[in-house]
């Protein structure tokens, strides 16, 4: 039961492949692959539990591996470094192509490592846990932090195929799993009403990981970010819907320290403050709240920042965000459920009462 | 008596000025300023010389300023970090503009730099030395080196507008302003052999730094690059041929060490090596190996690598060079003066007998 999307991009358009078992398919990789030599990068935690069928789908091509250390904290310049060392150790040329195994991290910074090598190769993305599978894997966007703010230094550089085997997710620790949960409600609230009703009824599937649950669920989500994309691949418009709870949660992440919360638990608060802000100005009424706050509940993420960051330090680190534009705070709110819209309209007060609250 | 010409590239096409007086000149810079925030970037040679000019003409936008250390041995990732530093603590959004303003090592930086900030932000070249004027800020090639190879981190990143201020080139050293020379001959080589015959009879008062020669030079030079960009921008083809000579010049660059030998120098002895291997294959004949050589050494060029750098020793760091598709080397040679083609028919025995002559 295997799916085949596609992120229409003309001469770069690419597949997302969705099924069970797809890490170890050659058909997945080979008709991907323009040079004979490839880089596979993972981490310590994934590497052992895949890297295995990974170089078996591959065969005989040349292949080499790195591995690198688990974790947001170690999405750095100086980490993406030590890729572009083990490119150059190796001296691979402009036909390399990387490939990233495994979550949002390593995918951002071997996606970047790809953008920046020789002036860009080609790289696949292999997502092993849920918020690459739905989000980060698909659309072009990598990068790494920087001390004073999260992907701030990046590059757009679409992938060549993305491989997400849902069979990986199996392994995935349940917080994990949650923090996936996350982008997967917010396409439901930006742009897809009745797949948030969806989510509503198989929540508890989801949770229990049921095979055909998640497979829909990120199908689903897939299909809205590959349309989303192709209609807006630099972020010029629409594309910025995908933010959607995450200039809140970034700033919360930032604050409570990279890696204390994981990104999605800070995107599952960051969507109940859309909501709530998004009422509070009228824009949606109560009950679309509740909603809000009950599904990302249900999903085991955290609806609230918590309650030892002030709210003036929020404030601060949301100015910092790169969605602030010539020093304006533009927000995604919601004018319902399946509708989100930017504005530039709330001012700081307004923030700073949300927060207080 | 300016020269304005252009980079035809669709919606991204930008003016090259060329002209005495020009960095002063608000309308080289307004009407290619998007936000009203500007990071002027600088290195500690050229800063104190101009960029009191180029903060005049910005006139009361708002402007900050940034001061690199001099030198190649600085084209760092790590230096390029410090950009980002400087554009996060003074919160610059996605509407920032950078200035590079010096030679070719601030403008690759700055370039890179604007690529990655935010996934992108626009920049504006200002060229101090003859090298910049006529190679580097036009055309998008922006990046930094690695201890394992020259320019092997980076982006295709186009500016706005570049600015080629001739009256700049009377505070550059006469070993700079020979190096740019390396440069100019290139074009001539590869595809204007009416330009190399006219530099044959002009060199003396290029060297005399004639202001009427400078500007001729440097709209012919870049002239031809325009050309060659706006048909082959990210070098799928043509492209390659303005690496005439750079393969060797890389290697023997990076063989005396980053910084000992300037770019152009190295390339003035890798045409040579182009124009003589040329030749031993039977290409072209003696005297136009005679005339490439003599034009180079009239720049006050080196016409040969450095006799303590072993051959074998060059033919290794060539092996790393980026031009190397999937382990096999490519270069650049000479079919005539003004007639460059890319071959992979030379065999590593060439090469040797070639370096130890």
């Amino acid at each position: 039961m295997h799916q085949r999307l596609e992120v229409a991009l003309g001469d770069r358009t690419y597949p997302i492949f969705i099924g069970d078992g797809l890490i170890r398919d050659p058909d997945c990789y080979r008709p991907y692959l323009r040079g004979s030599r490839v880089l596979v990068i993972t981490n310590e935690t994934v590497g052992p539990l895949y890297m295995g069928a990974v170089l078996e789908a591959l065969g005989d091509l040349r292949t080499e591996t790195l591995i690198l250390p688990d974790g947001e904290v170690y999405k750095t310049l100086d980490v993406v470094n030590r890729v572009f060392d083990a490119l150059l150790t190796h001296r691979f040329g402009r036909d390399a192509t990387l490939i990233a195994l495994g979550g949002g991290v390593v995918g951002d910074m071997a996606g970047f490592a790809a953008a920046c090598y020789q002036r860009g190769v080609d790289f696949l993305q292999v997502p092993t846990t849920l918020l690459a599978q739905v989000d980060s894997s698909v659309g072009g966007k990598t990068g790494v932090n920087h001390r004073l703010g999260k992907n701030m230094i990046g590059a757009f550089h679409q992938p060549r195929a993305v491989v997400a085997d849902t069979a990986t997710l199996a392994t995935l620790p349940d917080r994990e799993l949650s923090a996936g949960l996350a982008e997967v409600i917010k396409y439901g609230l930006i742009r897809d009403r009745a797949f948030f009703g969806w989510l509503e009824g198989q929540m508890g599937a989801l949770r229990a990981r049921d095979p055909a649950a998640l497979a829909e669920a990120i199908a689903r989500s897939c299909q809205n970010k590959a349309e989303v994309v192709a209609a807006d691949e630099r972020e010029a418009g629409q594309r910025a819907l995908l933010n959607l709870g995450h200039t809140f949660g970034h700033a919360i992440e930032t604050g409570v320290g990279y890696g204390t919360w994981l990104h999605g638990e800070a995107v599952g608060a960051g969507l109940v403050l859309a909501a709530e802000l998004s009422h509070r100005i009228g824009w949606i009424d109560s009950v679309s709240v509740d909603r809000t706050a009950r599904l990302v509940d249900a999903a085991g993420l955290p609806t609230a920042p918590p309650s030892d960051l002030p709210a003036e330090r929020i404030l601060e680190l949301m100015a910092v965000d790169k969605k602030v534009l010539d020093g304006h705070l533009r927000l995604v709110l919601l004018k319902g459920i399946g509708d989100a819209v930017v504005t530039d309209e709330i001012d700081r007060a307004q923030l700073l009462a949300l927060l207080e609250r």
